[in-house]
């Protein structure tokens, strides 16, 4: 009895293994649960820079999924990167690690931190503003200071000019493949955050003020910080807005445009305006290049103003 | 006796189990057998666009394999484009899904399809002309048009220009994992497709006539749609061909040059004929640029006459 | 008795087969110990070549990683390309495969070689300089020339100018996944490779020469090929140094610059030496572009020599 019991629950032990080790076999495993290295530089991809990076990564841990921002950021523009941060990261999975390096300060006081994002994100880099508009979308959840000598590439402690090689894509390889976790980064910063300051989006008496974020660069399309909401509150169901661009307190752009829902809207080579892949305001001429054609640029000193009349 | 028989096939079953599982562990597995997800654009690498439709990829299957074929398309340049997927979709592995997005009219009527060719291969993307070169060479399987309400990314049904991210990385992305089924994108369109007019390679009472398909960007040769097989059915083993090539009814360039099997067949700087990576007539400066040198394009508007005199 | 020990090892194995079964579902599988396939040409990205090579890789070993070193290398330019490979290889993991095409003489008598560094990278091209810097630096442990008859994608045998695609990236993938041995790609060349000849770094009677071995195509910094020991053995702790640099014969440049650890030592727009992220003496401008400023080129015919006074 003893026995003939002890052979039934071999064997349904023996079938579930089995259906596991089968199920097991089957389904190809979720290799990579493990989340994304993204990666974002002003290096270009002219040179070997970013290969090494990626080699430091996949030297890090091999299985990682290594997937490239851009590499294009104008050098030195930490503006621009934060702006392509945010037209992003909420595109990525929760846990995604961000690796930032758009440096000019490389080897002077500057801290090297990783935040932690209220949607869950990572983010590694130097603290000098990189961050601002993540950190203004989102939310900080937490920020780490590196320890920059306990937390780099082994062998690299004698360069200085490059921690995007010796720290960033270390750490952010690390934190990526659960090889370190987020707190043990160093100690935390809590929400202290460098940040670049710009005009928020606002509306005051139907008058909405904002930024000129950035341009598209393949078609020169002009795209500010104001949100569809925004736009939609202040001014109900209107067909046509007044747009004045300035650079600092200069004039350069002054006239009513069409709203429309897409650029086939108006015809070929007319100026109008749209919420963008962001559902933000933004003015562009269909099928050509509206920042080129009114010498139009970006960053904080460029600012909109939008009235109904 | 039962209980022993009982045993017995007990032992089988483990045995047959241990080295099921033990097959699993040893031999890393083939993890992706599931086909890659290849992308291509007129974004540019500039911008955060592309970055923004592989997280939407890795959100929706983190285990893909995600390559670039290029993001530099020339903006609005569909047969430019059309041209990008002939050369290279046929060295990918059947079940490839191709992402294309250049799209001057999303927003507009035209229908989002997804194009399975008779290759094997799935093309997601605006019926606008992309699929011209792969339809002509391949053939058509079957098309699907997308139910733009029903495939698309959670929560995106209030942007309007940005199909490449909310629904096409989207509807790629499921149907390169497993998760969407070809039949199941949409209504079947059969052959239906819009094409680009082209002059096709024939030949007639000892010329041939075709298209300057593209030009070749980082050395400027120039490449033609005249198979060899052709040229050498024509001309059977001509060591020279006369060249004329024409923008609309213009003669642009008209010369006799020699047929070489490799650039190093003439000097440094001196125009040739061979047959590029595609096995296609082209026109070449060895180590120089011949289609800025006499100022050739390409496109349907390009045409070129060769004959034996 | 004996039925009874028949289960009981039946049990055994039962527990352990499921243990194995579950180690082998909880653990998601290191799936890429295989080494990567590192992708390096002149073919730049807005053309479909590189993804064809990529189909090619994944067509072979649709598990493999593949990633970019860099697909800019100035048209025909084999010493920068040289370069590319010396400054990214070492931080990729031992078994890396880097298939290298920059190639002005594909089709003629020049070889196709695998060469084994001894640092116990791989690397797959053509055999016509490209090799230089990296042997000069880890050394050569064997080269075998690849057997371009046996060696080649299947139905490539007709195409004469593209051996990135039918030859290199397909020997390379089988290498990196494992299905071809290094010994059995071609017969041995031992340590039989074509160079480059250029200036190696050298110190004599208080002067250093050396070469400028590449610009940073994104800053303008010049980088030379003369290593910290060297400039630290021979200078001590000097502050200054004196800086020419020749294009040929001529001096193109001839001051006596600071050497600082990082670009904040000096004001913006200021030149300093300092050690880029290769260990190499390097002149900038803080925020500036030095190669453009005094107009410096890199390679072979441009050479520096320094000086204490």
């Amino acid at each position: 009895m003893k026995r003939s019991a002890l052979s039934l629950i071999c064997l349904v032990i023996c079938f579930l293994t089995s259906a596991c080790a089968c199920f097991t076999k089957s389904n190809t495993p979720t290799l990579t649960s493990k989340p994304a290295l993204v990666l974002m530089t002003d290096f270009g991809l002219k040179d070997g820079a970013v290969s090494a990076m990626k080699g430091v990564a996949y030297e890090t841990a091999p299985t990682l999924v290594v997937s490239d921002l851009t590499h294009e950021v104008p050098p030195y523009n930490i503006w621009e990167a934060s702006f392509r941060l945010v037209q992003t990261y909420r595109y990525w999975p929760k846990g995604t690690v961000f690796v930032t390096v758009v440096d000019p300060g490389v080897g002077s006081e500057r801290h090297s931190i990783v935040m932690k994002s209220k949607s869950g994100h990572y983010f590694v880099g130097p603290d000098n503003g990189l961050y601002t508009l993540v950190a203004d979308e989102s939310g900080i959840e937490d920020i780490r200071v590196i320890d920059e000598a306990k937390q780099r590439l082994k062998g690299s402690s004698d360069s200085y000019t490059f921690h995007g090689r010796d720290l960033y894509v270390y750490v952010g390889a690390r934190l990526a493949s659960g090889q370190l976790k987020f707190e043990d980064a160093g100690r935390s910063a809590g929400q202290d955050l460098i940040k670049i300051p710009y005009q928020k989006a606002v509306a005051d008496k139907g008058t909405i003020k904002g930024t000129i974020s950035v341009l598209d660069p393949q078609y020169g399309n002009v795209w500010t910080n104001i949100p569809r909401e925004l736009v939609r509150a202040t001014f109900k169901d209107a067909k046509n807005l007044r747009v004045i661009i300035r650079s600092d307190s200069k004039i350069v752009y002054d006239k009513t445009l069409p709203l429309k829902d897409t650029f086939a809207g108006v015809g070929v080579g007319q100026p109008l305006l749209y919420f963008n892949s962001l559902l933000n305001l933004s003015v562009a001429l269909n099928q050509g290049d509206f920042a080129k054609a009114h010498k139009i640029g970006s960053g904080p000193k460029w600012t909109v103003t939008v009235t109904e009349k």
